[in-house]
């Protein structure tokens, strides 16, 4: 039975890194002490090595270990082998182009499918979805393919953001982008605000967190949905 | 000799569409009173029609008479004939599939190298670099490779935007973004304000308009330069 949290970001701008998430993770790791972490996203071209070590830092405030996919010799095996993986945000062109090269979107696909605990957040987040073409991300590598894990029946946006009534930028609103999207893909989008999060269980998909999330459906308005409410287009 | 003008937007908040590119226009496509309009990057989705019908009436208030690509059975051939050139903004991504599609990006790059005045705006501008990598837009479609005019070396950011520091936003700067090209990425970059342009003439690369202009090398500290100046990276 799937078992994951999609999480629109890591950390709040009001506290550090996944302070906001523990007590969360705490039950969706209950049964391992021992958490792989993919860090391919390298947020601001960090390495493996220092983004393992910050995500690292934070687990062990709930007592778990968190050990980086990098240093296996075979990472197939090793998201095989995994009681419990988080993947952590960052470029989302950079995580995908990585995760195909190593042919490991499938293996990670079949994990979270047959209930290997799963956290994403941000671009890990993003990956979730059928495709990664709704990421904010700049497009700085060429992924062999958008496609990704398809975990749920919707796209991310994660860090979603309203449009500002008082900006005098020309650049496109977040949902500009997204109804852009829908000239040209059929997959519904859900906007996740900051603090907000996905709580998936099996077939079910609830809106967890702080804020309500914004659906986007091709042809039609876009809406609102409420934290606590079971999300039925996912 | 290359003849163009790079512009980060193609309106400003307090102005309709060209409307302060206007006077420069009249300058750049002097020579000619027929212009051919790329609308490949569907600003919004709008159709290939619409969209050349808006960009016509903002051309003839200085009498150029705009005709869209769309319209020709031989795309490749309309580049060829032409004597003035425009491509819009829109979705980069959209645009830049579609230009692989039809085999006329480098028919493009030749005319632009062989003297065709040419005017880009926002994503008709990103595709002036070597590659698209540095756009802003969401990747709605997969095109068959990030690789665009390269008219001239270095890459653009339109609608460049400063860090705003009272912001609680945890998505990443627009200098976050491009620092991330780097990390993966030679190529220089230029944040172009809205406001701003690149005047190209021969082997030369001024900026132009309201505001200074952020450059980004790999490995170094970012800076500006001042409108009026010559760039010498691009």
């Amino acid at each position: 039975m799937k078992n994951l949290i999609i999480a629109s970001t890591s950390t709040l701008h009001s506290g550090g890194y996944l302070d906001y998430l523990l007590p969360e993770l705490e039950v969706l790791f209950k049964d391992t002490d021992e958490i792989l972490f993919i860090p391919y996203a390298r947020p601001g071209g960090i390495t493996h090595e220092a983004y393992t070590h910050k995500a690292a830092t934070a687990f062990k405030k709930v007592n778990k270990n968190l050990i980086g996919i990098h240093g296996f010799e075979d990472p197939n095996h090793a998201i095989r082998q995994a009681r419990g993986i988080f993947t952590g945000g960052g470029n989302t062109f950079v995580l995908v182009h990585t995760l195909h090269k190593l042919s490991i979107m499938q293996p990670l696909r079949e994990a979270i499918f047959t209930g290997t605990p799963y956290l994403g957040t941000s671009a890990g987040s993003n990956i979730c979805g059928p495709t990664m073409q709704t990421t904010n991300d700049m497009p700085i590598l060429y992924p062999s393919s958008f496609k990704t894990l398809g975990i749920i029946g919707c796209n991310i946006n994660p860090h979603y953001l309203d449009p500002d009534p008082s900006s005098k930028h020309m650049g496109e609103t977040r949902e500009t982008r997204i109804k852009e999207f829908h000239t040209q893909n059929t997959t519904p989008v859900i906007g996740l605000r900051e603090g907000s999060w996905l709580q998936v269980q099996g077939e079910s998909v609830d809106l967890k967190g702080a804020h309500s999330a914004r659906i986007f459906l091709q042809g039609k308005e876009p809406f609102e949905v409420e934290s606590g409410t079971q999300i039925n287009i996912a």
